[in-house]
This record gives C-alpha cells, sequence and structure tokens, in this order.
C-alpha cells in the first residue's frame, strides 16, 4: 500500500463527552498534528504503538481501516482498472455469509442513461429529506455532496436474494435479518478492499428500493442493499465529510462499552485497554 | 501480521458451475496446494498477481479478507490481550454508518452464567433447526460445531440502537435498515482487525433476539444484532467449517456479476478481469 493514508487518533475514544459542539476544534487539531506528522513522516512510518507502548506490525492493515472514507467529491472519473475491480469484487465475495449462503448479486452499471436516471431520483429523495429538516439544519445540509453517482467511474448495486441457500439456510431460522447482514458485510470488505487499492467507494442510500429494482431489471424477491459509487480519486480526506461540514463529529467509543450487562460501564475493566495513541501510516 | 495464513484460491470465482458435490475433491485439492506451497514458503511469501502477471502490494491485506474464518472449534480459551481488545473495538468504532450515526453497542460479556444460559438458549435452537431437516441433512447437520461461546475468551454481544442521531439521520430517512447495515459494517470491521491480530471470531445466530435483549438487559428499541464469540485459537482452519463438514461449498463469483442490468452476464465485458490466480501468504 502507498502513501496516501495518514491518520491521526489522538485520545479519541477516551474522551467521555459526547456532543456535536467542538467539531472545528477538533478538525483543526486533526490537520495541525497531521502537518507535523507529515514532517516526521520517516519516523511515523507505519508506526502504531499499544497501551504498553509496544510497535504493532498490523500497521497496514489498520491503515485500510482507518484511512477508509465515504467518498463523495473526490472521484476523477478516470477508468477503473479491470484487475483490481476483479480483486475488490473477490473481496467480498470472500465475506462471511450466514450457513455460508453467500446471498449478494453485483450489478456492474455503468451505462450513462442508468446512472442520470438514479441520480435524479436520489436528487428528488434529497429534496424530500432537506424539506424535513429545520432552518439551521437545512443550511448546514445544504453545502453537503451527498453523492457521486455520475463522477465516479461505476456504479455497483449490491443486492440481497433470500431465496440463496434455501429452505434451510444454517443459521437464519431464528432471525429472518441474517441474510441482510451477510449483504453488509460482504460490501465492507468491497469497501476495505478498494481502499487497500486506492479507490474510492460512496455508498449512497437517498432512493427508493422499489426505484432502483425497477430501474436495474431485479427479479421479483431480490431486493438493493446499496448502490456504491466506485472508482479512482485524486485523494482520500483525513476527516469524513459529515465531520468537515460539520453535520455529525465522530463519537467517543468508551460511552458505547458495557461490561456483561448493557448499561454496566468499563470504568476500570481489566478486560480492555483502549489505545491512547492510534496512528498508522502507509 | 505473522506467518499463521496461507491462502489458496485457484480457480475459485471463474468456474461457470455452481455446484455441492464436488466439496471434497475442492478440499482435497486445497490441502494439496497448501502443503506444495508451505515447502514453496519463501518463494510464495507475500505473493498475489493480478491478470497480466504484476505484483500487488496489497498482499498483507488480502491475507487478511481471505485467511478471516468463522471460529467454533480453534478457540484455546487463553485471556485476549486488553490491548488487542481495545484495537479491535477501536476498528468496529472507524466503520462507516449512515449519517455518521455509529448506532452501536458493545456489550463484553464474561460473565459464566451470562454466557450458559446463552449456550443452552442456542442449544434448544439448534433442536429446533435440525428438526427441520430431512434425514440426510440432520446428519450432515449433527457433525457440525455451531459456536463456541463457553470455549471463546469472550462474548461480545453487538446492538443496534435506531434512536442514535435522530430524528435527522442523513441517508436514512428512504431507507429504515440503513441504521442496521451500519451494525454489520462495523461487525466486519472487528472481524477482520481481529483476524489480523490473529484472534478469532464466530457469530452466533441461534438465537431469539428477545431472549438475548433480556438476558443483558438492552433497554426497549435496542436489538442484538450478533453475538460474537472472540479469543485466541490454535489455529485457523484454511477451509470454512461449513465447506469442511459438506454443508455447503463456496460459490464461484462470476454468475453472481452483471453488466448494466441484472441478468445481463459479464461474458467478455472489458470492465472486469477476475484473478485467475488469487495467492497471498504473510
Amino acid at each position: 500500500m502507498s502513501s496516501m493514508f495518514m491518520y491521526v487518533h489522538e485520545n479519541h475514544g477516551l474522551s467521555p463527552t459526547a456532543g456535536n459542539a467542538p467539531q472545528l476544534a477538533y478538525t483543526l487539531s486533526v490537520l495541525v498534528l497531521a502537518v507535523v506528522l507529515s514532517a516526521s513522516r520517516r519516523v511515523a512510518l507505519g508506526e502504531m504503538r499499544d497501551e504498553e507502548g509496544n510497535e504493532v506490525d498490523q500497521a497496514g492493515f489498520y491503515d485500510v481501516i482507518f484511512g477508509r472514507r465515504d467518498v463523495r467529491g473526490q472521484f476523477n472519473g478516470e477508468p477503473l482498472n479491470p484487475a483490481v475491480l476483479g480483486r475488490i469484487l473477490t473481496a467480498a465475495h470472500a465475506a462471511p455469509s450466514v450457513g455460508m449462503s453467500q446471498p449478494w448479486d453485483f450489478v456492474l452499471v455503468e451505462a450513462l442513461p442508468t446512472r442520470q436516471a438514479f441520480h435524479e431520483h436520489v436528487q428528488s429523495e434529497r429534496a424530500i429529506f432537506e424539506a424535513s429538516l429545520d432552518d439551521e439544519a437545512r443550511k448546514r445540509f445544504s453545502g453537503i455532496k451527498i453523492e457521486g453517482i455520475l463522477d465516479a467511474s461505476l456504479g455497483i448495486v449490491v443486492t440481497y436474494d433470500p431465496e440463496r441457500g434455501s429452505p434451510h439456510v444454517l443459521g437464519r431460522h431464528a432471525i429472518a435479518d441474517a441474510g441482510l447482514y451477510s449483504v453488509c458485510l460482504a460490501i465492507e470488505n468491497l469497501w476495505l478492499a478498494a481502499t487497500a487499492e486506492e479507490v474510492g467507494v460512496g455508498w449512497v442510500s437517498f432512493y427508493r428500493e422499489e426505484f432502483l429494482a425497477e430501474l436495474i431489471g431485479l427479479p421479483a424477491g431480490l431486493r438493493p442493499v446499496a448502490w456504491l459509487c466506485v472508482g479512482p480519486v485524486t485523494h482520500f480526506e483525513r476527516v469524513p465529510d459529515l465531520e468537515r461540514f460539520q453535520w455529525q463529529a465522530r463519537r467517543p467509543l468508551e460511552p458505547h462499552l458495557f461490561v456483561d450487562r448493557f448499561g454496566t460501564p468499563l470504568n476500570d475493566s481489566e478486560l480492555i485497554a483502549l489505545p491512547t495513541k492510534l496512528m498508522a501510516s502507509d
């Protein structure tokens, strides 16, 4: 993996206070740290240390995890390398699935008329969402790009087939949604593999399932789970768009960890040590 | 990442025929190849080649993707390194989420009485599934271990909170399930990070949601999405359990790829080149 990612994760996940207020300060501190780290890049190369200060050698893997972004505005429109696309989809197909049903299909949408029709539909759904917002939220929302359908090289629709492996899908009799969960695991594999290949992915969810099913000719019973915009990018942003545009800051992790029962906080549990410093660079 | 994984992926995803029949032959050929590759390990180290024979430098990342297993029988019961658990959960928390709602919580279940109660419940659900099978399937199912609840070091229940970030979760107004999808993306991040750390994960789905919600004291409205068995392992199997035990073979990828519309096969599309050989070893 070459040198595209720099991730700074300073005390994030340790602060006991969630909240949207200090977004700008957080963003600025991330940028300042990024500049500092850029200068000492050779030193920081691949560095990631745990609580005890031991170097962790999985830095490349965590680079992918923390470098991944939901890309909307950075697609450069260049063609996607066919071998890269092949590997990304092979990675998706290697995801875990309930009863090993692998209940997904992938429709690679290159045709411009299809993408234009979807783009228009998404715009109309954007307007519906916008109308539900109060003035302050609407103002913040207005600057946020929500999709790169026409800018990306390709659309990939990932679908769910509940009949795959039926009637006896091992592990699904008690939880009907388990098949749908499997499709999401495949999507995350695809997303991370793309990131490792320095290819951007953006998940569009401003659409009605019936519209998309009709648009790409899904057989009855199959359900679209995602439209992914996929393609080469100019760069990956360091801070997620919704945080950059002050819609929603990332939350700290610790308030969402419990021991044995929901609501019992970690306190000084010896079970887990959250990283005080989590930094990985190519 | 140290030397635990060897993945062999020979023409898998290229055969136009799906099917369960040649499972044993496939398994044997994988084993034979593994032995051969083991002998020439230094040569194969980190090797992965695309269609044109170019070496791909993301081998370590793909090692994680293809080395990941749904672990049931290989937990060694040793304690989980707290710093490793911290990194795994930090990776989960870095997953994409609709409107950056991060709608998950993690309940770390160590208490033996809780795990025993869950184990008994899962056994009863196993019996229900077993009773639905015909004789031939029941026989195959009888040899399959479906969970390592008591063998693993820890249970992690991952839950979904639909109220997180409400009322205006950006990207969820048209697709209610999008929040649930986000939780699955976090689970896959957790699973892959654990694999990178050589820690096993097994997803248990033989349970009723109400039972588990009650067992760990979930507030009304929150939904359990997974019970994950997590812990150090003796080894990772090379072939998924359900294939090893001839329940379900992995399917080839190509029949599940379409161009522009569902049902339009790839044929000789120049859009994508599937890997003819996909082999990665630490």
